[in-house]
C-alpha cells in the first residue's frame, strides 16, 4: 500500500487505484449486466458498497474484459469519501479479500491523485493468448485453447509483424465498433513456453473482440491452411470478413496495463479523450 | 495407439491399458463413491459402458487420488471382449473423448499383455505439489495452495533429503493405514517454477495422504518455524503427531507412474502383491 498523501479534491472524495487479478470462468465479463448475470464489476461494487456502506460504488476500469476472459493485471478505480480514506483505507485490500469470491484477487490499494483515471491515463495494454497444439493438459483446460493441429511459430511471428504498427484495425473490429478503428499495434509475437504456444498483443487500445479475431486469423497461418500475408491482406482490404473464427475467450488473459508518470496523467486522459469516444471499449 | 497383438486369453478377453488426465476439481477422488458422488472412475466406467455395450466395466488404477487431486499421467487397466477390441479398439480413445467429460482427457489407449497390471505391475508413482508463496495467480488457483511466507527452497530441500530413502513412514500415513507402512522415498525435493514453489516426490508407493503429510511437514521448515532436522526426527519417532497440517488436496497432481519392461510385467506384480495387502492404497 502506497499513500501518497495527495490533497482531498473540492468534492470530498479521494481517488483509489485498485490493482487486481481474476479467473474469469463463470462470469459475464468485467461489465455489470443488468439481467443479474455474474460479472467481474457486479462482484466488485457489491463487495465495495458492503464494506463502505455507501449507497453506491463506481467503478472505473482500465481493460473491459469480455465473457470467460481472465485478468492477471486489471486496474480500475473509485473515488471515495475522504473519512473513509482516513480511517479505513490501509484496511480495505484485507477486507476486499475477505468479502469477494477466491476467484477475484485485489492485488493493491493505492491513493492516487485525482488526474489518475484507469482508463483515459492508459498508455496501452497487453494481453496474452494460450493455445495447446501437442497435447492437453487438464489443469490448464479452463484458460487454454486446443488446437488439433501442430502450429508452426516462425510463420506466425512473420505474419504477425505485418500487422504491427499504426493502423486501421476495421476488419479486426466488430462492425458495430464506435468510433475510430485505428489503433497502434506495438507487439504481435508468438512464443512456446511449457508446451504451451503463448501470443503477446500489446496495443495503445484495442476495440472490441480485437484480439480474439487476430488470434483467429493466425492460427491458419500457423497450421498452414493459409500464407504468411493473409492477414495483412485481410487488414488492408479494411472489411469484416467471415472466413476468421474468432477465438475463445476463456484462453485470453489481460496481462497489464501501461500508464505514464504520475505528472503526466492530465496531459494523457486530455489526448485520449479527444481521440476516443466515450462508448468506445478498449 | 500401439497394438501389441498380444495371443487372447482363455476368457476371450482382452487387457487394455488406458493413459490419463483430469482436473480433480469437482470431483470426490479417483474411486467410486456408493452414494452417487461424482468420481473420476465413475464417469469412466459409465463412459465405457455406454461405447461397449457391456452390464460392467471394471477399471483397475495405478495411483488411487483423493478428492479434488489431479492427474497428468494416471494409468488404469480394463478387460473387454475379444470381439469388441477387433472391432473398435482403434476408435476407443476417440469415442471417450467424444462421451467423457472435458476435464477427463484420455491420452492413450493401448492393448497389452494379460500380465500387466497397471496397479501391481507399477514400480513407483510420481508426484508434484504447488505452492504460491509470493503472488496469487488467479489463473492457477485451483491446483496451487497459496502459503503467506516466504519458503526457503535449500532449507526445505536439506530437510527433504534427509527422508529418502527406504523408511517406515507410519508417522506420515493415516493412523488406519492396513500392512506395511514402510516405503521408498526415491526422491523429494523443491524448485520454483514460473513463481511457483513446486514439490517433487516419487516412491514405490505411497499410503493415503502421504504426500500431503509430508509437504505439511516441510512447509514449516521452509517458513523458518521448524528446523532442518523436524520432519526426521517425525519420521524417526514413528509415531503420528497433529502438529503437522496436512496439505489441501487440490494443489496435489499425479504425474507419472512408472513401469518395468513388458517381460517383468509377472515379476513386478507377484513381488508387489507378496508385498502389499489388497486393501493398500498405492
Amino acid at each position: 500500500m502506497t499513500i501518497q498523501n495527495e490533497p482531498v479534491s473540492n468534492d470530498g472524495l479521494i481517488r483509489i487505484r485498485l490493482d487486481l487479478g481474476y479467473n474469469g470462468t463463470g462470469y459475464f465479463g468485467w461489465a455489470k449486466q443488468p439481467n443479474g448475470l455474474k460479472t467481474i464489476q457486479g462482484e466488485l461494487e457489491s463487495a465495495l458498497i458492503a464494506i463502505t456502506g455507501l449507497a453506491e460504488v463506481k467503478t472505473i476500469v482500465g481493460g473491459r474484459t469480455d465473457a470467460g476472459v481472465h485478468a492477471r493485471g486489471q486496474v480500475c478505480h473509485i473515488d471515495l469519501p475522504v473519512e473513509f480514506v482516513n480511517e479505513q483505507i490501509s484496511r480495505l485490500g484485507r477486507r476486499l479479500r475477505a468479502v469477494l469470491p477466491e476467484s477475484i484477487v485485489v492485488s493493491q490499494v493505492t491513493q492516487v491523485s485525482k488526474d489518475f483515471d484507469a482508463r483515459f491515463a492508459a498508455l496501452a495494454r497487453r494481453y496474452s493468448y494460450r493455445i495447446a497444439d501437442r497435447s492437453v493438459d487438464p489443469l490448464t483446460l479452463s484458460s487454454v485453447m486446443i488446437h488439433d493441429a501442430p502450429l508452426d511459430l516462425d510463420a506466425m511471428n512473420a505474419a504477425s509483424k505485418l500487422l504491427q504498427g499504426l493502423n486501421d484495425f476495421t476488419a479486426y473490429c466488430k462492425a458495430n465498433t464506435v468510433g475510430t478503428r485505428i489503433r497502434e499495434l506495438q507487439e504481435f509475437s508468438w512464443h512456446r513456453h511449457d508446451d504451451l504456444v503463448i501470443a503477446t498483443v500489446k496495443a495503445d487500445a484495442f476495440c472490441y473482440s480485437m484480439v480474439r479475431t487476430l488470434v483467429g486469423a493466425l492460427i491458419p497461418v500457423g497450421d498452414g491452411r493459409k500464407d504468411i500475408e493473409w492477414p495483412y491482406r485481410i487488414l488492408k482490404a479494411a472489411q469484416k470478413i467471415f472466413e476468421i473464427n474468432v477465438a475463445p475467450g476463456h484462453a485470453l488473459v489481460l496481462e497489464e496495463i501501461y500508464y505514464p508518470a504520475e505528472k503526466e496523467f492530465a496531459d494523457r486522459v486530455s489526448s485520449t479523450k479527444a481521440m476516443r469516444s466515450p462508448e468506445e471499449v478498449e
